[in-house]
């Protein structure tokens, strides 16, 4: 039976009926329960489960379920969940759990506990494994060499697919799941590979070297793995080779962990973008609130620098109040406009879209962008002020703020970003509140200050 | 050399220094310059570099290169500029660089071209490949039968590891890429997979289905291709078999393709979030301009409204214009603090994190963290309040109607999401407008009702 997956409670092999059932038998302390519905399930399945939970019913089901914990569901745990739990374990446990990982997820389990439980893991490990998982974490973070899997399948380069399928079906260990293999010369230079597809196709005296793929391209140890992840994307790659200074092979990065990198960038912008920061459902109370609240103060400040520019006008407005009613609107337009733009740029300085080739035509584009709508709305908001409050000149007042915030909104969320990124701060996390500052200081200013001049 | 990409300004292959000279040429019609930088480059980088440019030098460039445009570099483009690119080319041109693309790809092209280019493209394929073209046209828009690859292999589930081998070298033809083999039943139905990896490391004499992935599932033409994207990523597959209603094995999505459909799912929720809608970098002025005018017109009849809370108390504010200049501050508050809790709820909704089983507990947090959030900034106003305007009695209006907007922000930014979820409406499409809406209207009214109340 095909698995689909029409309903839309359903999180992949996790249904809400399942979850309570699940939490039943813990509940009743049924761990052959657990065993018969845990144990077959996908790793991350079982994760997504844990995830679905909280902490109490996460303990117990732990304590209850007799099978335990493998490193796979370890490894498909959400970070802040895999230290709660870890914490959990005896390190016997630990070191039990991780010792049929490959080398990068062990990395990915270890980088982050604290020494005595790096310890214990570590000496889980048979002795090549455990220089491998030591020597990744030399790299720094967030680098190829940190994040690739060592596990790989390289030949000499003068091998035929004969030699090489010869020494497949040898007692050699092979990774659990592997695509390339990655031709050497004597030095272990990396200089070219071969898909499994392309050996089983041709007689067995073929070339390798005569069969590689010409997309071939290495990534060194210390770059960005997130820019091997953009390459993988962007060149539609299966696996990406890892060279070390000499042009070695040490590893590779796989296109299912660069998909999972991919994905965790997209979402960190998302959040930044929102003022959210990291951060998962998973999180309890208190951490959410402390890694929101750093983003509410610093849209206070915002706030107030506003009102500092309100109060200049405190006159103004006590000899008409209309403009109180109507100045949150001139600079909620901005806000929007500047968001949209700031957003757009954002994102595409995120994907190299938008690049030193271009960005001249972006800022132009978004300030004709700006200016038209601000034209139209000037106009709908001039008809607005006259209807509402029969005064024609608050309505030339407030269309004439409107189009001034609406092209300081493009100008501003195009140019704060990209200033930003080549200062070398990250712009989906600081973009928001400056672009924003900008479209509230002048959306009240040119608003407030246009009434003072034209209406009193 | 290892291709190793540090320069922040160069986007993979494509150098500013390569677009200007590569704009040169263009100008003094150098095809021969062209044809010896482009040629060779891979269609990705192509296709990335005629988005760095502007229209005009993008019609020029294909017009000056002899090469011209290859269908795998059309496959590349974004959406919006492969229109524009296709409308330059004659039919027969357009046939002529499809003719090599794999099924889906194809399909991917044609399918919003105009009934004649569409004609043109299916007759330039070959009768077997506009069978497959026309079929996947049947299927529903984002479906699995949509934009699955019908090239792939399979085999009967009795055949030996040596019976595999000798048909992938027999002359059969075989797609471009392949991981898995595929297992099939005397009725074609899908059994199991079998990775090449294994297939490989195997004795000759070893039964295929001894050897088979106990990962392995499938997916329903009919299903939503993004689902499908969601769970190779989370089941880490490389290979999702599709099939029919009869459970015969019609195609296969890939990994690289599920990659594709989660980076733009991921970048859709971005941008519908920020109130752009569609769109991409490479749009021109006036289609930017249409597709941001609803999202700010939307805006524009939410700060009406709150301008409407806002004339209520017209006569509060002419009695103490200190607050017009404060009432900005608990909106803004409350609408940021909204928009945390609804990006955080709609992508949990996005990656199926937030389901029934646990959307009261996450309600629940978000109420909790305006909460504590709200009690702090309310601590901050009313100090800033007394401060500022000596009025100890301003300070508790604020520092109260503070808390409210953040409790109902927390509450509205995940009730809003899930509803509209429920209720079938894209929730990253029309959360951002109800939730300020919300926060608007309640901060107003809470901020103004209490002054009028306690302060006159």
């Amino acid at each position: 039976m095909a698995e689909t997956e029409t309903n839309e409670d359903e999180a992949f092999g996790i249904t809400d009926r399942l979850v309570s059932e699940v939490l039943d038998a813990v509940g009743r302390g049924d761990g052959a329960y657990l065993s018969q519905v845990l144990d077959p399930m996908h790793p991350a399945d079982v994760a997504h489960l844990l995830e679905q939970v909280d902490t109490r019913d996460r303990r117990a089901l732990l304590i209850t379920w007799p099978g335990g914990l493998e490193g796979e569901i370890l490894s498909e745990l959400d970070e802040e969940l895999r230290q709660e739990v870890i914490e959990q374990l005896a390190p016997a446990e630990l070191a039990d759990a991780v010792r049929d990982l490959e080398s990068d997820d062990v990395v990915d389990l270890v980088e982050y506990l604290d020494d005595a439980q790096q310890e214990a893991v570590l000496d889980a490990l048979d002795a090549t494994d455990r220089i491998v998982v030591e020597q990744a974490l030399t790299y720094p973070e967030e680098s190829a060499g940190r994040h690739m899997q060592s596990e790989l399948v390289r030949a000499p380069d003068h091998w035929t697919v004969g030699e090489a399928i010869d020494y497949l079906r040898s007692d050699v260990v092979l990774p659990e799941q592997f695509y390339h293999i990655i031709l050497v010369d004597p030095r272990l230079k990396a200089t070219g590979y071969v898909t499994l597809g392309r050996i089983l196709s041709h007689p067995r005296d073929t070339l390798l070297r005569d069969i590689t793929e010409d997309t071939f391209r290495t990534f060194h140890v210390a770059q960005d793995v997130e820019e091997v992840a953009q390459a993988i994307n962007h060149y539609h790659m299966i696996t990406a080779p890892v060279v070390d200074d000499d042009d070695r092979i040490v590893g590779v990065i796989t296109i299912d962990d660069a998909m999972m990198f991919l994905e965790e960038e997209a979402e960190e912008d998302i959040l930044r973008l929102a003022g959210v920061g990291e951060g998962s459902l998973s999180d309890r109370v208190i951490a959410t609130t402390k890694r929101r609240f750093p983003w509410l103060a610093v849209n206070l400040v915002t706030a107030i620098f506003a009102s500092l520019v309100i109060s200049m006008f405190e006159e103004t407005i006590a000899g008409l109040v209309a403009l109180a009613v109507l100045m949150p609107i001139v600079a909620s337009m901005g806000g929007n406009a500047g968001t949209q733009s700031l957003t757009v740029a954002v994102r595409a300085l995120a994907t190299r879209d938008l690049t030193t080739a271009n960005v001249w035509r972006v800022i132009k584009r978004e300030v004709l962008v700006g200016l038209i709508n601000g034209l139209i709305f000037a106009v709908v908001m001039a008809i607005v002020g006259v209807v509402w409050f029969g005064s024609p000149m608050l309505g030339v007042v407030i269309a004439v703020a409107m189009v001034i915030n609406m092209v300081v909104a493009g100008l501003a969320g195009t140019v704060i970003p990209v200033v930003l990124e080549k200062i070398g701060v990250d712009p989906a996390l600081a973009s928001g509140a400056f672009v924003t500052t900008v479209t509230d200081v002048v959306g009240f200013f040119a608003f407030l200050g246009l009434a003072a001049i034209w209406l009193l």
